[in-house]
């Protein structure tokens, strides 16, 4: 049996942000329909790493996979697999660009149906890979004019605004202080690995859209409490998942700012066919914390481009 | 990186019965203590087939992995993978007969903790893979003198007693009938697809052991529910997974004549220093749908030895 094996740095010639939305967009949309089905993130751990397990049925896609990856304190190392119809181990892929990707593009899809359409600045918390994409998937649905970063390190974030304000077109500029990263947003993108909150609700306009991406883990959060007292719509990737992971809402479940009843999944969005904001005062959050449909979509794309285009590896299994 | 693959014949030189029941019992001593960690197999499905997704940690051992498979009507195919503390992926394992063999030691350890010390005789239900290790395993940890085997198919039963006498050195005998097969019964083994129950009440003798293993789906069960009322002695390989898919258990508990709170996990039983049976008339059952431990288990003895004796192929991913 052969399996083809696609590395990273061959993944990345072969989808774009844009297809990568639409994917992910039409592969919630599966799910709301029961034609997919999602197993959320399992994980265990030995003293040094840590595995993380996820899994999914696509049927319009005709795939099953998973994806598995492990965590060290210095490093991860992430996989994700395709089966056929027939059973068969049909690809091997890399997928460390492609979760920031998927992550990405979920976001993608959740500031196009919500955000305001005629938002023009977007604020990004976090200045590594995942803040990468949160920025590239915001550009990918609005027209986007003016970005501004921060994270702790001055560095970095500066480095980051040179590099996207290059690969973007517009203008991305560092800002000195969380304070003055929000001040004109009205799209926000959370991608740190802070486990204090970078967002208050102060900072919240009236208006604006957050995508908060960066904790999956209930010990980390990355949006003050407080927040939820303004916003007024939540979303998230996957309840069952955010259940598990999403350390964003434990503050305010705590509290009795919000309730489980009140957050609509993604899936159910998808498949209405007006926006989900209902007036342009409205605060909105998009909280994700990744589910392996998204994983298992993006893969496709790639796998059948890497086939059409002859590149990868065959590996005889 | 490269990590070594490793082929189902090449497993078979590198990996005994009784090493098999060693280290699945010393994997679920550290289950009980708590250096392990174990995730039930979660499925999905698309028309044509079903993923099938295990994972686990084992800490003496030094890995943590998976165990993933396709089944559909006509195939199953199966994968390990393992990983070290540094977060690497040493060895792909094909896993078919790994997980036969590992299904076989879980009985075999139940057997030596349970069954009557001077047993003699087994009756084996089910003529195909998984009935051949059941029947490897008791051996390895009885004095068997004496089997019987009853399948559906004459020529498949006839066929099981031929090759089994030759490989154990026992008498295997094909049985006409059920009742034929248990009649001097003192261990029973089921490893059968079977639907319909294939033990029912009143096939069972005073003091006999059984070991089930064939279903592990809610709709499949090879002891009839009236089984459960003479049955003294419940043991399980895990709780939780046989919550989701230990169909033996589901009428019983509706008839009331099983709660689990009177199930035992195998874990507990094997840090006591005494046997678990009490007394030479005790009916007793070990129920097994399979953990991801017990494939950690075995795939790292097996990918240890490769190593050691320069057997398998490197994969360059």
């Amino acid at each position: 049996m052969s399996l083809l094996f696609i590395r990273e740095t061959e993944a990345r010639s072969l989808i774009s942000m844009a297809q990568a939305i639409d994917a992910v967009e039409n592969v919630f949309r599966s799910l709301s329909s029961g034609e997919s089905q999602n197993i959320p993130r399992q994980r265990v751990r030995i003293p040094g790493v840590m595995l993380h397990s996820l899994s999914a049925a696509v049927s319009p896609l005709g795939y099953v996979g998973w994806k598995n990856y492990t965590t060290t304190r210095t490093q991860a190392r992430f996989h994700i697999a395709l089966y056929n119809p027939d059973g068969e181990w049909v690809s091997l892929l890399e997928a460390d660009w492609l979760g920031q990707l998927r992550t990405g593009a979920a976001s993608g899809v959740a500031t196009r149906l919500i955000a305001k359409e005629d938002a023009q600045h977007v604020a990004i918390f976090g200045s590594g890979k995942q803040a990468r994409t949160q920025l590239q998937a915001v550009c990918a649905v609005r027209n986007i004019q003016h970005a501004t970063v921060f994270s702790n390190t001055p560095e970095r974030r500066e480095e980051f605004a040179r590099t996207m304000s290059d690969e973007t077109g517009i203008q991305v500029v560092a800002a000195d202080s969380p304070a003055e990263c929000v001040a004109q947003a009205e799209i926000i993108c959370t991608a740190t690995t802070s486990k204090e909150p970078v967002v208050t609700a102060e900072m919240l306009r009236a208006g604006v859209h957050i995508n908060a991406v960066g904790s999956n883990a209930l010990n980390r959060a990355e949006l003050s409490a407080d927040c939820f007292t303004r916003i007024d719509k939540v979303v998230c990737d996957d309840v069952d998942s955010c259940r598990n992971e999403a350390g964003d809402f434990v503050g305010p479940m705590a509290s009795g700012s919000l309730q489980w009843e009140k957050i609509s999944p993604l899936a159910s969005l998808v498949t209405k066919s007006e926006g989900a904001r209902t007036n342009r005062e409205e605060i909105t959050l998009f909280k994700s914390v990744g589910m392996a449909i998204e994983d298992i979509a993006v893969a496709a794309i790639v796998y059948e481009a890497a086939r059409e285009a002859n590149i990868g590896t065959e590996l005889e299994i």
